[in-house]
């Protein structure tokens, strides 16, 4: 595979009322957007942090899996997005490596990226997302 | 708080051993360092990934935290690094803001950088640490 860097670290909270000023606040950072997934059950906050968003993810509905996360594991660092080219091929390439695919094809992510997510039992205990920016 | 990006995740691994080939042939990363943090009693191995260090963190000592957070959590992320100026301006601003100091002053961590981390409980669940490069 090939990745370029750190696309952004999705986040869980309870609240973007209760962590978007943390992250403004406290550590000097400006929310640039909030967008609702309605797939996914979450309305996300995105900030930037040099090359990487942080993207803040409030479940909108009890059977979201960030409201399942939350129950389980608490608040905090969720997943982690690397950004690529042809994601299509960087998919193939993991599934031969081993790595256990969630997405088989890529689908569409939040901010119009193209997304898939790698299963974390396979990525050394990280929920892993490959993201690319078809729309530049 | 002034931070300019992610200087590094910090990754629990069980073993370097094992983590690395992953990092390495299934992500395309080079482990460029390997290095013993006596006190904190890990084995860290460090690769680039875009502005952002990959920092893998094997226990060295059952009683090392990072054997206790594996025995909890399991592998995974362990804490998120930001690189800042000023560090000890920033953990005074922090420190103002109702954040609770793990370390209340600066000290030593790999990579010869100085570093103090903040406690998850006042950081939205993420253990974070502040790292400033003085040596530059």
């Amino acid at each position: 595979m090939k990745v370029s860097h750190i696309e952004h670290l999705g986040i869980a909270v309870k609240s973007l009322d209760e962590a978007i000023p943390y992250w403004e606040n406290v550590l000097g950072l400006k929310c640039y957007a909030i967008e609702e997934v309605a797939d996914q059950k979450v309305r996300t906050a995105f900030f930037m942090l040099g090359q990487t968003k942080i993207e803040l993810l409030e479940p909108t509905s009890e059977d979201s899996t960030i409201a399942k996360y939350i129950e389980n594991r608490g608040i905090g660092i969720h997943h982690m997005a690397l950004a690529c080219e042809n994601i299509e091929e960087q998919l193939a390439d993991a599934e031969a490596k081993g790595i256990r695919l969630i997405d088989k094809t890529p689908r569409k992510g939040a901010e119009g990226m193209t997304i898939a997510f790698l299963h974390p039992k396979s990525t050394q205990g990280i929920l892993t997302e490959l993201c690319e920016n078809k729309n530049k």
